[in-house]
């Protein structure tokens, strides 16, 4: 059962509680909408995450002041949001997007067990690109020290979903106007090879043909 | 001047406070993700938002939770992101996500004005597909009463950019890792038109060569 604060009310037939749902949208969105509140304001941040077994983590910078935030107990907010396409309907008031998303919230505990920070980095750079980890210098001791990673528990969440045609009143299936969905999605273009890329070193698969 | 509450902290480099940066991102960008706290509890919830002038306009139902929150004069933040790469490095410390974004805070105020109101509506529709309200059926009276449409004033935004190649190390450039960019855009496929499409109306040039 979903806890009354995240139990979808606006258009609830959209709405899914399932870990499968939720897992699926969190994995495929590169980044997330961070909320947390600071002297009273609230602040939204895009940040990257990767989820693990039952944990979302985000990461940053040791002297982020989000993150600071964060750790001190403050309650946060993970939105992720992914968008398929734009509805458009006959009336103005049935237009629409589809578009699938997570809000998540709870309190974020800072990873502080040296293989479950690094566990989290890996889970960081394979959210990115899968299969990425295994080509790339791994963090030093330094950078583990001056990245702070936290998590959030996927205890509390709701997805929100649509999909489908636009849904027009009766009478308005009568006008000329074109009706459909134009779908939208994050895609890929030719990678831009690194100047200073050594010779000899050949662009992996996971960049040529890059999908989420 | 920024305000201290929106100016750039981490990587101030990337940051930018001019309005022609904001107003391009706040348009390019569909959907924004807007923060407020209820009960304590900060929620973050992604949103169509279009930009007239120097107000950021967002709207919803008349009973939805979120609009009457803000419309009772909650401290706001409304945060759009533009995913433009993602920046491969040679180590996992310099993998990052290039992207363009905008903060802007403030404390949202009702439209009363039955011609902004409309306006706004507009602003949605055309936000979304350049050109669209031209050719479908406008508002009722009940369908304007049953939407909510408010603002906040664009008086203390910022902006945060990154572009370009990874940043690596000086010794990681000798690693025999490929390094570079993967662009990354919202992209549009061939529109689905709608099964209950009225005979003779053809596709418009705006859905089947949408562009943001």
């Amino acid at each position: 059962m979903p806890s009354p604060r995240v139990r979808v009310r606006r258009l609830p037939k959209r709405a899914a509680y399932d870990r499968a749902t939720i897992n699926a949208i969190l994995d495929e969105a590169l980044v997330c909408h961070l909320g947390f509140v600071h002297n009273g304001q609230p602040f939204v941040i895009p940040t990257l995450h990767a989820r693990i077994g039952d944990r979302l983590y985000v990461h940053g910078s040791s002297a982020s002041r989000m993150l600071g935030t964060l750790a001190g107990g403050a309650a946060a907010c993970v939105t992720v949001t992914l968008i398929d396409g734009l509805v458009l309907a006959r009336s103005a008031f049935h237009h629409s997007v589809n578009y699938r998303s997570v809000v998540l919230l709870g309190t974020a505990t800072p990873v502080t067990d040296p293989d479950e920070k690094v566990a989290a980095l890996q889970g960081f750079t394979n959210h990115m690109v899968h299969g990425r980890w295994d080509d790339i210098r791994p963090p030093t001791p330094q950078e583990l020290k001056a990245t702070n990673v936290l998590y959030l528990p996927l205890d509390e969440a709701s997805a929100k979903v649509r999909t489908g045609p636009p849904v027009d009143d009766d009478e308005d299936y009568e006008l000329d106007v074109w009706a459909g969905v134009v779908p939208l999605a994050l895609e890929a273009g030719a990678p831009i090879v690194d100047d200073r890329l050594k010779d000899g070193v050949c662009m992996p698969e996971y960049a040529s043909a890059y999908r989420r």
